[in-house]
């Protein structure tokens, strides 16, 4: 349902919220243990003076819908939002393809009725559903921003609502035709970004790649960093292929781990995250062959840096030697952008075996930088 | 050979450099490719001002052995350092727990007669070595430090040998009883760190752990974060079990996937990095199937967090889930600490399956934090 | 009023707030600048979820005075806080001498009442506040935290209430006897912590002293660098000489600017902010010589860096011949540190010259580093 | 004397090196302590295999003048430089205008006959010099980097090579239209940069604008980051006004203190560091009063904040009073650059008061951001 709005000068920003689960809306249960509580979360925000102004809306809008809400005063822009709790809540570790393609779904639907999507999200794979969304959403011109919280909004201490709340501001007020992760004062793009603490505040970092606006006592946006709107119509890619692995290389691993995880009857492509500019072992024969006869199989394998900051270069002996036999150079992509975009590439009909290879080593949605002209 | 040292006031320090291998000694072949360069890296420290001064060789030292080098002066001690270059070179990304132990044996056989040794290593397992060797090296009273460098010291640019000298007064001049990492300014606990850019010099850090040394104008030493002599005597293990594996979680991963690792007949100790705090996916009876067989298989199975900073802890339903079936709450160990440690604990001889995980979950080398005391 | 408690198991634990002045509790004015709102902060706090538990209130406190709030459930511990408001509220860049010693008798009358204390203040001043309370806080043995924030309580998007809410905690819940600033998830030493930033949220750092404390998932303490209780007995020193000065070097910086500042008639006390390790120009004979004079004159000199992290050291030429000619090396002081302390030891009554001189030269507080050995 | 070069095709690139002084040259005298040693600064980078390459010389150049030398091979590019000592050397706490304005003539004189500049300086000062270059140096084309180090070039233990080295590549082989410093791997704008820490290597940074250049494996430049040729023809301004003082603000400071100041009977400009985001006492109506006065006899005053990151803005009061009574808005200016700021508007020759502050206000070399249009 669209919110009705009354005749009024004031601009009106709406934003859907889709509340996917997550921490930042779980309660302890009786074993002191987080637990998801449907049906809290717009209470909660109901009720809190800093997320909803029951005035403001009654001022400005004719029919308020049960699941809208309008933020408080903070500008010109009055951000009217509406909720969208999934049922059931959504565990962020046990989320796979299908709840990506929902979302990206609700988001089509909805495409046209609002100014700019927000996503809750517990934080655990948050990096690689905005990185599934990025590939999914084609010719994006408004912001889908995911968020959530190390700490349950239903804490005293707690900072969901600092990062509800901004996330709403910029996905409303804001035109930044991207998807992004916003948390602790930082927006970042969506498939640049990692999870890199279990513990701090502070858990995201997108280190290949400046973060897009800081949050301070101003908005200040980067916007030599914002991604221009691409002219593409908008568009909606609903079929991944989730047959994909992801591999650490580590100083123990054996041939037979790595033909193991191939063996799994449906593997169409595989990450592999390689020592430094992208090194693994090349007094291993029989790895190598394995690796061969992967991509003789049309196997797509992707080299990226187990590194968190960094590249993986063709310039090195063991980096050629893989893209001899058909590895492909992931470059500076995250371990999260390089699976979901094997998940999107493998599952657009139709392409070549060549144009997926293709497909993996260009940037297509801001998620890689190829810098094939440094020098010294 | 020992050195020889003439009569003096001064102070004569000596440090063991084993030049393992490594970019840091690598030249570009006819492909314009790196490739190691054997007996060249002696000579290049040899004629250069920085890192060796004949003059101050001559006055202080009476038979300089061909191999032995003397650092310029740098205040009132003297470094006279000796190089065993290893034949052939070893590529970082090819080394094993072979040459871990071969490592090992050769600071066991030359313990006494060095003040500290230095480690001239590939950057690319850099962290896996020296968490390795911390365990391997019991009760040691004298500085172990692993270094080396992005660029090759035979570039006009490169970041060698700041790192090579810095880490020799350190080794030679100061009282660190501890197993570490030199690399651009710091000194880092050797198995705290890991490799965090494959592309700057600044490539190492400790995200758990504060650095124990910084190297500026002045050398200053965090010395609470030094580890005080232990009291037991020096013993060098050289029983390491190769096989463990190391599974990073990852959404699209199948129960298949999993199985089919630990299938790998010889697999008896495995690392899982799981999201966040410890969680895993809660929704795949199969996979939690896989992993209780394991446990009554008695595969030694360590949860450690796949962000970069921040610990695993078992209060978290997830973590509690997985403790109840066996698996140990590898706190805040790095990967590279976890995997090297279950090499370890999984080659004592003579353990019973529940000494082994007593020992995992412990802190035996100042590897891992463990705070039941949080609260709030 | 001291609050009355009913008969109960739980831990209450008392902290006293001063609600000082500052952004924290700033309105917009019919012009649209912030000034302060008397008599509003109170009630905000009152009527907010997370800032106050009436239930929590009722059930565990017997009479509740009217300025007394008690947060919601955070553990074991009840933390009940009574806040008492400034009036008028003083601006944070309008605070002189007077009201330091204002907040340090407010906290002498009730030291025995309450388990810590939580200054809320602007944040201009905040470091000089808390860098002079340090000084005359005398064998302190519970927290005293100031904090305030860069966005005011009454905005939408306000870092207000997060820092209030972690400074009561760690005030009533944790034995930390120092003078602190709390702010943007970080607890620093208060004089040891400059403000860094006009415009981020992330406003306070201590450059030289690493952060007592981190509030992420938990709250972290890193235990060695908090001060163990000195067992001196608390008492508060309330005299304060104010006639001390502080001077930036620059380059266009003439000898009449120094004499200048140094012919008001009262200054006693100098702060100078040389360059680096504490170089000032060396080929102005009447720059020294007006410098010269005023040690004649029994002025105390202190000289600091005007670099933001690092120290001055008496082993450089210029900082030698300073020291030479009597002025007092400051080590790694900040500015607030040095001229508080200055104030302080100014203030104490009946003490020679080379006392005074002393006294600035020893660290006292925990405010400054004494490295003399560090080598090479 | 420019460098006569061989009929070759590789590229020879020029880069003219002004060593104007400071501890990057310096050695310790009999006392133990650091001064200049004039004329060994050539001699020892010509003996180092690092800095000079005496073949290369020979096979690309016909006459090397005894001041020139060439680097090692750094790729498809020869740097050829040239060594231009200053006598006698100047230390960088003793420099001032003059000493600016020497400099910016020796880059006019031989400005079309080098690709690019490097000036070796203290640095204390640094930032000071190169932000007055800046302004004096309108339409550069070519690279002015000045660099320096925190140890002497003839230490053991240097970062001086590492800083030159890359200082010259950058130089004499990238197109960078700035004024620039260099240090531990970071090109930073010129008169965006501030000294940090006294005691690091890594002693530079500008807080307000991100770095231009990070020196790593490869060179990567931030391009957006860097200016575009403005199109201006290269002119030098070397007449600077030095009548200009600088104040901090603080506590204690007393009006008589700021009125001293003033009166120092040259004084036309100064620059004052505020609280925050540009604050200073409201109650002091003297002070006020004093500052109104200074404005009435044109005297050019900047505001700017005294925290190392953020802005002055004119949307608070306090701004707005003072902009109400002549106070310049510094916006994001450094200190180094609001002075030498100052000292080129009052240089120039023939503009009016009003003229004066309008440029003061303006963006003229990057040096300031003017946001205006930060909402919420």
């Amino acid at each position: 349902m669209t919110p009705q709005i009354h005749d009024t000068p004031v601009n009106i920003k709406k934003v859907m919220v889709l509340y996917v689960g997550g921490t930042i809306g779980m309660e302890r249960n009786e074993n002191h243990v987080y637990s998801p509580s449907p049906n809290k979360f717009l209470k909660k925000l109901e009720h809190s003076a800093q997320m909803h102004d029951p005035l403001l809306a009654e001022k400005y809008i004719k029919h308020l819908a049960p699941n809208q809400l309008v933020l408080p005063e903070i500008g010109s822009d009055i951000v009217l939002y509406q909720l969208e709790e999934y049922s059931p809540l959504l565990d962020s570790s046990n989320m796979s393809s299908k709840d990506w393609i929902r979302i990206a779904k609700d988001i089509e639907k909805n495409y046209t009725h609002f100014d700019g999507f927000v996503i809750l999200h517990g934080t655990d794979t948050l990096a690689y559903t905005s990185s599934a969304l990025s590939f999914m959403l084609e010719g994006i011109q408004k912001p889908v921003i995911l968020t959530g919280s190390q700490i349950p909004i239903f804490e005293t201490r707690s900072d969901a609502k600092d990062n509800v709340l901004s996330s709403l501001i910029l996905a409303g007020c804001y035109r930044i035709p991207e998807v992004c992760i916003f948390f602790a004062n930082k927006l970042l793009r969506g498939n640049r970004t990692a999870k890199i603490s279990s513990t701090h505040l502070n858990a995201f970092d997108s280190p290949n790649y400046t973060a897009l606006a800081e949050v301070g006592i101003d908005i200040t946006l980067n916007r030599h960093f914002i991604m221009r709107p691409s002219g593409v119509p908008f568009r909606v890619h609903t079929k991944l292929n989730p047959n994909v692995g992801l591999l650490n290389f580590f100083p123990t691993m054996t041939p037979c781990m790595f033909r193991a995880l191939l063996q799994c009857p449906s593997v169409e492509g595989l990450v592999i995250q390689s020592y430094g500019v992208g090194n693994i072992p090349s007094n291993q024969k029989e790895l190598l062959q394995v690796i061969k006869e992967a991509v003789r199989n049309e196997i797509v394998i992707v080299n990226i840096t187990q590194c968190a900051q960094g590249t993986v270069s063709a310039s090195y002996e063991t980096g050629k030697a893989l893209e001899n036999i058909g590895v492909i150079c992931g470059h500076d992509m995250t371990a999260e952008a390089a699976l979901t975009k094997l998940c999107y590439v493998l599952g657009i009909p139709a392409l070549s075996y060549d144009e997926r290879v293709l497909l993996m080593k260009e940037n297509i949605r801001g998620e890689l930088t190829n810098n094939n002209n440094n020098i010294y």
